[in-house]
């Protein structure tokens, strides 16, 4: 698959994301409040179950000295998909800052809002982009996302995180982390396992808030990038962002972004049932010649997140014919939010 | 600078380590032993002077807890040049490595003996690869490097350091590795740092043997690199090396490097003189809000390695005018090869 295939593909998924993230900017709710995670007894929020099982067996096998299966430290590398793996993803956190930025853009440059595709996505006018198509979506996130150097954009981000409300769940976007999957991150690393982020999402975004949430320092982040330069501007040297895509870090793109970044296969792989985004780096980590471990988490909680399911149901099926661990949030997870525990508490 | 540019800058390099190569391959000498690297008293291999003194300052001052130069563990990020910083740069190891290739593919396919620019490389005319330019040698470098999967490419590296041994020392290149060097990446590790390497040789190559010889693992090597994309081959899903350069990690890219693979600035950067490849490394860390370290290492010792200056002095320059530590390899070093100190043993 190249470079542009997986642009057009992936774009599609975008362009849903932002107008879906339009609609569900109309009904912010109230605030809440955000807990820590838990220590102690490995994956606690996780209920007793073949899914909690399989993880600590596969952890048990490849730290066992002398096993059949240990499997070395510098091999003990996991990857996580972020959006709907790690925390919500209903709306794109992504797609709410592009959308806060274009806002942003138009308050300076209200001509914006008499542009194509600005004035469509400023307006929520789906029709129009669906038209438009993936070119539309590709601007619409580049303009966002880059032309500017890289202090500026994470400022930018971070100033997005640190006001921005989840319109259903009214937490910030970086209170609503998984708990079940920050247990699992710690209990993993406390196996000697390094953790990385591969996600579809932009890098330079995630590393924003990377170590902060999920203990993973900006190194270990591996997401679609833009081009760089290190340019002089206004009399100082700055990392700029350029407005054209690298990587499309997505589907078959991200074994890709995996190797280029850590340059050795996964043995544990998290990821999720949506838009068969993690499908590639699943197998790709089963295809080590070694012990591997793939999760694959369904959303099928619609009272206490979301329930979604793809068309085809490709990641379920292949999950099925891999003999992926499929983690149904509704029966293996205790508690999903981090702050639903704190909420509890009150 | 485009990419494009920097191909263009940097081939010309590429095409002055090759041929110096194919020189310096008649000249092959006797083996020799090898000693691991001190362990104990920090920098044991290091003279007393204003560059050890330096170093062991600037690590105290980050690393004192409530002092006002005090950096957190996860910024101390330290960046190292490979070839001349941290192992022998003369012949370069990875031109060896695409001249035996070269040699290779054409006990394969004899019309490579025919065709130009392989029948240059081949002979050593030098004069025919000089006037046919950036172009003949990054296809030279591309036909060496890609085209293949990412384990028979890992697999012809590993080969080829397991056999290959240096013309003037008799050593394998592994062997190569400067002994004070790795004593301050071990310094710098116990101390806090995360050590990256950061080279404009080929990522892939380099992580075949990084964390061997030098304790870094494959996802803490920054390095040039070309497409590559997840393909079935021979009913065998593979990562396959493309023939496009992605990034010529060298000069004012090596900034970018680092911001792609790291998303920090690192505090403490070390290159050395030569072809001026790593002053925009040195320069992107000192321009940090807060404290940071440049070191410079200075080729000056013909008798235990080589001479050798650039044709301008730029590097020395900039480090005079930006207070960077430079070091004397005749003078700051007690020795300078791992397997000098096991010859002297015997």
């Amino acid at each position: 698959m190249t470079v542009k295939t997986a642009v057009h593909a992936v774009s599609k998924k975008i362009r849903f994301e932002l107008f879906y993230s339009i609609a569900l900017c109309l009904l912010c709710g109230g605030a809440s409040a955000y807990a820590q995670s838990a220590t102690g007894e490995p994956l606690p929020s996780w209920n007793e179950g073949p899914a909690k099982k399989a993880i600590i067996a596969f952890v048990k096998k490849v730290t066992t000295e002398g096993g059949p299966d240990f499997v070395p430290v510098e091999d003990r590398i996991a990857t996580f998909d972020n959006d709907g793996t790690l925390w919500c993803e209903f709306p794109l956190a992504e797609a709410q800052f592009a959308l806060a930025r274009l806002r942003a853009m138009a308050e300076k440059d209200p001509s914006l809002r008499e542009r194509q595709p600005y004035k469509a996505a400023l307006e929520g006018d789906v029709e129009y982009i669906s038209a438009a198509g993936a070119r539309a979506v590709l601007e619409l996130i580049t303009a966002t996302h880059t032309n500017e150097s890289e202090s500026e954009y994470e400022n930018g981000a971070r100033a997005f995180l640190g006001t921005a409300k989840h319109p259903r769940f009214g937490a910030p976007y970086t209170h609503l982390t998984y708990r079940p999957m920050i247990e699992l991150l710690d209990y993993l690393r406390a196996n000697g396992f390094k953790t990385f982020i591969c996600t579809g999402g932009e890098i330079d975004f995630v590393r924003t808030f990377s170590r902060q949430i999920y203990g993973i320092p900006t190194e270990q982040v591996i997401g679609s990038h833009f081009e760089k330069e290190w340019i002089e501007r206004d009399g100082k040297r700055v990392i700029w962002r350029k407005p054209k895509l690298l990587l499309l870090n997505d589907k078959d793109l991200k074994p890709v972004g995996i190797s280029m970044h850590i340059g050795k296969r996964p043995i544990f792989v998290a990821g999720n049932v949506r838009s068969v985004g993690d499908i590639g780096q699943l197998r790709y980590s089963q295809e080590t010649t070694g012990p591997s471990f793939q999760l694959l988490i369904n959303h099928d909680d619609a009272e206490r997140e979301y329930a979604y399911r793809e068309k085809d149901n490709a990641s379920l099926n292949a999950a099925r014919k891999n003999g992926w661990t499929v983690v149904s949030m509704k029966d293996d997870w205790k508690t999903v939010f981090n702050f639903q525990i704190a909420s509890k508490a009150q």
